[in-house]
């Protein structure tokens, strides 16, 4: 493990955008200080965490110089580009890291997006700084169960979702599936994303 | 202008994802041979054009080797790194290229995809393919209304929305300002975002 010391990670560690920073930066054997925050309490309404956080939202990566950047993805590309390894978590050539990059894209717009939208409107977890549309949460539900059979689609012919290796595409695959079983969306019946899951569940960096 | 004469563009032109891969390419001085579908038709919906796309959208990129690359932001990446220039549309040093990531990612979440959730269910425009819910598309209209003042407090600061030269962030922003105008929603009120409009706006790669 490499302590990164001059950078601070305030996070909610149970969220799912905070557990794809924690899982990308175990992945590279890196470790940052981290300062934890309620989100769910409402410790990002406050004034002075909108002051640092452009999105409102956790995580918040702290920079040595007094900057801010938010964005799980962003907080890992950079980090990435700053600590370069051979793993290539974001691709290793110009088409496998278009691939990882629209596969990450395509997981995002069509399933995760839609995941946090049914999770949101269904149980209005957040309905003391936000207007639900439980209607909107119901077919955002039905948008995430559509996507699985392209999800499965796609593992029946790659051992990994964004290219033939392991990426930052799992990770947001990953994060999509815990989402699933938190909506309840059953997906344990597709063959290929299942033993997808299992085999990148038993990833070390997945043990934390 | 270099063209790039191994690759094809599918494309309907007139559609917010395509107009930033054409301003994207105008802005580096690139070139693609472009083949015109046209989606609102359903051109998209057949089933030899969803073998290709994985996210059954356009744009498309047709490599030379005969894959397929979706997702406009991923087709300018591969572009970019394909095409490397002093420009740095991505941003132009480690930081830098985070802002810009951050940028492009806080304007498609929290701008972007609302507007395109307004768009989709208030005119119903796609009801051939997708079930759509009139109070979302309200909600989703407000919450664009929401943002502006977020963007207008960036470019107070800021010549440019992603970081201090032009980069892609504000090809996003520019095409969600054209979606505002779609829905009706007033934005040149905002004097900081309406000087930042015209002058992207007056860029030669802005007037095809």
């Amino acid at each position: 493990m490499k302590t990164l010391t001059d950078l601070t990670l305030i996070t909610t560690s149970v969220t799912p955008s905070s557990m794809r920073v924690s899982l990308f930066l175990a992945e590279k054997g890196l470790e940052i200080a981290t300062q934890e925050i309620n989100v769910r309490q409402g410790d990002n309404l406050a004034d002075d965490f909108k002051q640092k956080s452009i999105n409102g939202l956790i995580p918040l990566l702290k920079l040595e110089n007094g900057q801010y950047l938010s964005e799980s993805l962003s907080i890992c590309r950079y980090i990435d580009e700053r600590e370069p390894d051979e793993l290539g978590l974001f691709g290793f050539d110009t088409l496998s890291r278009a691939q990882v990059d629209m596969w990450n894209r395509v997981l995002e717009w069509q399933a995760l997006i839609p995941a946090f939208q049914a999770f949101r409107n269904i149980t209005a977890i957040y309905k003391d700084r936000e207007r639900c549309v439980s209607a909107w949460g119901e077919e955002s539900k039905l948008r995430v169960s559509e996507f699985l059979p392209r999800l499965e689609a796609r593992l029946q012919e790659s051992a990994y979702v964004g290219c033939d290796r392991f990426s930052c595409a799992d990770i947001t695959a990953f994060i999509f599936l815990r989402m699933c079983s938190a909506l309840e969306v059953e997906w344990q019946q597709y063959p290929a994303l299942k033993a997808w899951f299992d085999t990148v569940a038993s990833r070390p960096a997945f043990q934390q």
